[in-house]
């Protein structure tokens, strides 16, 4: 039998940093970014209330933040909270090759732990690469088979993201470091049946948590199997019907997952992003106002259609099921974050007046990243825009600069600018901190959400 | 699409006591009896020490007993030490129809939440036997096809019983019940992997911790699918490639799983079960002492000799995969229990001399339950034992007075004699407790013991 658990243990605990090229480390904290911007923007959420309800009640000691909010719980739950959090809006980061959500189980795992026990930012986005690497090899390794079975890969590899990098903090041996992966092998969980409840974004929470009780645990020789991973009846075999392990172990070190990221640019499904990048394009490019346009016609793949087909959507959480609300607000607002998918905006009688004036066909020419848009004028021009990849997707990836305008969308109304502009410098600075807990730390507002907060 | 998981929720929710028979509710105070001892016996093992050492700095309220000893923790991390170590000796109660260990998860969540919300015995006793009919019923719809994936079921299965326990002590609405189905459904793990490492007796710890946590969370409103078993990316399809879903809904409420619930009398393997019984049987019929015996020959069935043909075992553990060495502290002790599965009694000269004159042969003709033994004397008798059912199975169940008797061996050295029968007596009459976490206190040593562990 191949050796794979202990190989990929093996690589993070002796893996040293300096052998991560410097757009891999800018990679890291672009992810590290847009994920502290979506657990702060989702920090109020009633997902978020329900579980803070239920659990704050039994946090041991309170050593950790839940990022945006003045709530400090012990690492494990507060691990949880911040996966629950980050993937809330589902507007987190994207490994496409696996549809893994990378940073939500490692970063709220190793960010938690780092308020217990101080780390540099040098440790800690360390610690979060080589999360992610085995995170999404293990992905890489199963998918699709796996997740053609039912199960949420976000919170399946996740857990052993979270206990790898845990793991690396808390400097596990490489014995501990295999019993970690093999107790988060044994912890594996997350159905794809969820999706739609709040049980989603509980995945990546859940990951976390259990990722960082498997380092805690292995830490003090808690024992596991050897091969939690490669075994007849570990991971890889009982949860997948096909699998590949050399995607685990293969170049180690020598490529990184986390250059493989994406960040979703809006707050919806990513069928509908490339219609919603025309219309903002169009809207830039021509200073386009609703009142304007007599109609908006797209073509586009058959899913945007299959699954964002609902013509008057009434509630926000439906607006992201539909291609027409979409593109009305794109025009309105140049933007479809989660602003854009409230109920009042799904209601506004601007926006319903334009969405009616969209209609949408099938193009089975186009692949799932394209669109063809054709917007008539009121003054009867026609505007044409063709997209050939979307942004945020691999081919265009958002910007640093979209990603700071990302950021301050989703902290608004939680933090001042003037502490999400500090924020955003913490974590595009994080591998210089002598801190790295002073990032969660930074995420709490202070003065009025304060007291809302408190 | 069945109903199913409703329908369970339903049945959890609304179900009276009083429909219950009383023969139903003995097994079940069996189950908790048998339960309690394995968890005290095994408080002091260092599966249980490690666990403690990694986790116990991160309690919340410490309003839960670890039985045994004087550590009290939250009431998740007191859940999963006491599936921890109730699983740990591998001598808990077996549901044989599905190889469920049903207490460990159930009991464990239900007795630590009893002592943060008192409940009376009658209550309790009315959860504990529900969970275990959810638990059992989810594991006999996907029983083998789920356990020959590779995924322990005690771990898988356990966690919807202490969901189902717990929910029902919380006073879960039935949507509420519906949903924590759902939550225990989307954390259910556990692989076969681990077997022979702490992470089995981990598993059904985890069950009680996670069951635990679903309710809860589902209290609060946290919503999740409301068919978390029965759709097509639901446990029951993800999680195995067969099912029957009748086995979950069909006459609820007027069979009861508890009943096929069966308790070991021997801390090893079941296939040696009948070879200790045949010898046990020998030794008391004719007052037999190691030194009349010439040599013992056993016929058995063949896994027998391929799972426990070690001729000279070297440790307590390597003891419990020795017939050898089990019918020869059969008939020196009459006994087969912890303490004659430990390294000093493996290695000890007179059990030695007498293991080295018992051989085994494979007769294909007996079943897995039967043994023929052959006894020669240094008088030149020959004894001869043909055991048709072990004792312990359920044709040939253990005694009330057997399962005292193995209590009283498991808290040997923990508990005082006097301690230990208060104990008894209280597990004996649970339903009759005005507050069932009485127990849980009771399994508390006082004196030197609790200097020791304090």
């Amino acid at each position: 039998m191949m050796e794979v658990t202990r190989k990929l243990a093996r690589f993070i605990v002796e893996h040293h940093s300096a052998g991560i090229p410097q757009e891999v480390r800018h990679e890291a904290a672009r992810s590290f970014l847009n994920w502290v911007g979506c657990a702060v923007g989702a920090s109020r959420h009633e997902t978020v209330e329900r579980a803070l309800a239920a659990l704050a009640g039994f946090s041991g000691p309170a050593e950790a933040t839940v990022l945006g909010r003045w709530d400090k719980l012990d690492i494990m739950l507060a691990a949880l909270m911040n996966g629950i959090t980050s993937h809330t809006f589902d507007f987190d980061d994207t490994h496409l090759k696996t549809v893994i959500h990378p940073s939500g189980p490692v970063a709220s795992a190793i960010l938690a732990l780092a308020e217990r026990k101080p780390v540099t930012g040098e440790e800690f986005l360390h610690a979060f690469i080589l999360g992610v690497e085995a995170e999404c090899r293990i992905g890489n390794a199963v998918y699709p088979s796996h997740y053609d079975v039912g199960w949420h890969i976000t919170g399946t590899a996740g857990v052993f993201g979270a206990a790898a990098a845990a793991g690396r903090l808390l400097g596990l041996s490489e014995q501990q470091m295999t019993w970690a992966l093999g107790i988060a092998a044994t912890q594996s969980s997350g159905l794809r049946e969820m999706f739609g409840t709040m049980c989603k974004p509980f995945h990546p929470g859940n990951a976390a948590r259990n990722g960082l009780l498997a380092a805690l645990l292995a830490g003090k020789n808690f024992t596991s199997s050897n091969q939690g991973i490669e075994a007849p009846r570990g991971f890889a075999h009982v949860l997948a019907t096909d699998r590949n392990l050399k995607e685990i172990t293969e170049k180690l070190g020598e490529s990184w997952e986390i250059s493989l990221n994406t960040y979703k640019p809006f707050a919806c499904g990513i069928v509908i992003h490339p219609a919603i990048d025309g219309c903002i394009q169009l809207r830039n490019e021509h200073k386009l106002t609703a009142d304007q346009i007599e109609s908006i016609s797209l073509k586009a793949h058959p899913l945007v259609l299959e699954l964002t087909g609902k013509k008057t959507p009434q509630a926000g959480l439906e607006g992201k099921f539909s291609v027409y609300h979409s593109a009305a607000v794109a025009v309105i607002y140049g933007a479809a974050g989660e602003a854009q998918y409230s109920d009042a905006c799904v209601r506004d009688p601007q926006v319903t007046a334009l969405r009616d004036r969209v209609s949408a066909t099938v193009d089975r020419g186009l692949h799932e990243d394209q669109v063809r848009i054709s917007m008539k004028l009121k003054d009867g021009r026609t505007l044409e825009k063709f997209v050939e990849h979307a942004v945020g997707s691999l081919a265009r990836p958002m910007t640093d600069a979209d990603l700071e305008a990302k950021f301050r969308g989703l902290c608004e109304g939680i933090l001042s600018p003037l502490e999400t502009g500090n924020l955003i410098r913490l974590c595009w600075d994080v591998a210089k901190l002598k801190d790295a807990g002073e990032v969660a730390r930074a995420s709490v507002p202070a003065g009025r959400a304060r007291k809302a907060a408190g």
